[in-house]
């Protein structure tokens, strides 16, 4: 059987997700008996495209990569709209990788709500509908009998939410504390070796790490962002992301950081998620860690999460210098999740 | 429906097994539809006995603790030995946790290989079936239509295996590093902390952690069975454990981790698997690592392995603190991955 693909957001995400999956179709097809084709694509600015057959990938991330527009690919109508192709296109499953809207999550939000409602798979890179929307997408997936999964919206392709549902069953999340923003680690990581906090920002907008304008991960919102999404998924908890303030990094001083390793410690911004009596709290800020702990061991973009549970004690899993094509990986290891 | 255990070996980890299952039988019940009796249990002092209908596991694992047999359980037969166990039970799952022979992985490969080809599905936490026999054991599995699951044999509960299998599909597992033997690690950590090896050994042995004789720990024995283990499932080699040739931690002097600690750096019990052109080579050995490095984090009895993949990069998981609660766990992981 031959899944057909829809792509809402083609940007790096997704376009290394379409190297990796044609450069890997014969071992999925031999492996994993998984074979596609792709069916619709949608961008902001390189247009929408459908087609009653298949849309030649390489070609479409090419088309992008030259600035030229997707309409005109042979074989395929323009759509102008993400709704109207959402609404018509014939796909089994739906990647859904628009950019990140830190208000409400939308439009993604509504995005994957209606390709649920049509009866179609949604996999997701996007924080922002998984911390506002859980519960409701999740409820419309499981009455429709379709999958929603976003392993890639917290490290990457690195096993969480994943391994959370098929390595620990049984098992109930007590609380969890992790590194779960790379931008602010290279910062904080950056200035121990006594470089300024400018100049390591500038070294991870040069590596692609962080974005032009990365307020949103100096103030902390992009880990509050992602330890919402941690605590409604796996603590069920039903946490607003819009009541969360998150403390950044912008206050910590190049003194506090020697201040820290006269001490033997390091400064990290640590997400917490904690279950104190019935209600679970979340909180993000800068804390002195030992050098020599395994936070403190987490250097660069390197993110780690820890998880406390009750039945297996407390796990870590670790990630390594991540790039685009972990978070690519996250969204093929979800794909295969849904076909199996 | 309702599983029917089977227990060959009823020690510490099958015995807080038991617990755990009992303790959690009605969330089992009612969030996975797991129900359960078990029908049968083998030991080497206690007795072996079979029942048509169930024996009471918490009564079994209380005999057993006061020192009494466990023939003349209500409603129980009685039998000589452990094959006629296997070969007459009437069971879905048998647990597998009689000690490690480390020289052949007998007679516990034996059991499971009858088990499976009796078509019953088959967990355990031995090391040895894995290290020795996993391809046969596997094969007989397949060709039955049963399962043979072995989480609890590297890292306790932590997931490993089911983790590659289920959370990295697709990618392929390059190499690995890890210290996967706590014993060694509380000796290391501990004599870094000004204390000698016996005293440290001494406590790991009070802590119920290390053997009364610990040279298999000691010497290496106990990771490299590991290694293979993991390079022989996530890698597919045939590596056969006669041929390792583990270093252990008996020449690290105190002065050794002094000068280590001079250099910012600690030593660890490290086994690696690397693929060498076609060859993978797996090693045990003591290793100068740097002290705030993941690696150089662990401390105590905790354990860390490293995974490097194609798809995904580099990935770990770390386990904190491990118990007999933590192996325990492992095999109901697994109890739960067969049922499902």
């Amino acid at each position: 059987m031959e899944m057909k693909l829809a792509f809402v957001g083609m940007g790096n995400v997704a376009r290394a997700f379409a190297r990796m999956l044609c450069e890997r179709q014969d071992d999925l097809a031999r492996d994993h008996g998984f074979r596609f084709r792709t069916t619709a694509i949608s961008t902001n600015s390189h247009g929408s495209i459908l087609s009653t057959d298949r849309i030649d990938l390489i070609e479409a991330a090419g088309r992008m990569e030259r600035g030229e527009s997707l309409v005109g690919l042979a074989g395929c109508e323009a759509v102008t709209d993400t709704f109207s192709l959402i609404e018509r296109c014939d796909a089994d499953i739906l990647f859904e990788t628009s950019p990140l809207n830190p208000v409400d999550g939308e439009p993604a939000a509504s995005y994957i709500r209606r390709a649920l409602e049509r009866r179609i798979n949604v996999i997701t890179a996007n924080k922002g509908p998984v911390a506002f929307r859980y519960r409701e997408l999740k409820r419309v997936a499981r009455e429709r009998g379709v999958s929603f999964r976003f392993e890639g919206t917290v490290m990457d392709g690195a096993p969480v939410f994943n391994m959370v549902e098929t390595c620990l069953p049984a098992a109930r999340v007590l609380g969890f504390e992790g590194i779960l923003n790379s931008t602010t680690n290279i910062i904080l990581t950056g200035m121990e070796e006594g470089r300024s906090f400018e100049e390591c920002l500038l070294a991870a907008q040069r590596a692609g790490i962080a974005e032009a304008n990365a307020d949103y991960d100096i103030d902390g919102w992009d880990a509050a962002m992602k330890a919402v999404a941690l605590a409604n998924v796996l603590m069920d908890a039903e946490i607003d992301p819009r009541g969360i303030e998150p403390k950044g990094i912008r206050a910590v001083s190049s003194d506090d950081i020697r201040a820290a390793a006269q001490r033997g410690g390091v400064i990290r911004l640590v997400a917490r998620g904690d279950r104190v009596s019935d209600e679970i709290i979340i909180s993000v800020a800068p804390e002195e860690v030992m050098k020599d702990s395994p936070l403190g061991s987490v250097r660069g973009s390197s993110n780690l999460l820890k998880i406390k549970t009750d039945l297996m004690g407390e796990i870590a899993v670790l990630e390594t210098d991540p790039g685009v094509r972990q978070t690519a990986y996250a969204l093929l290891s979800d794909m295969l999740t849904v076909f199996n």
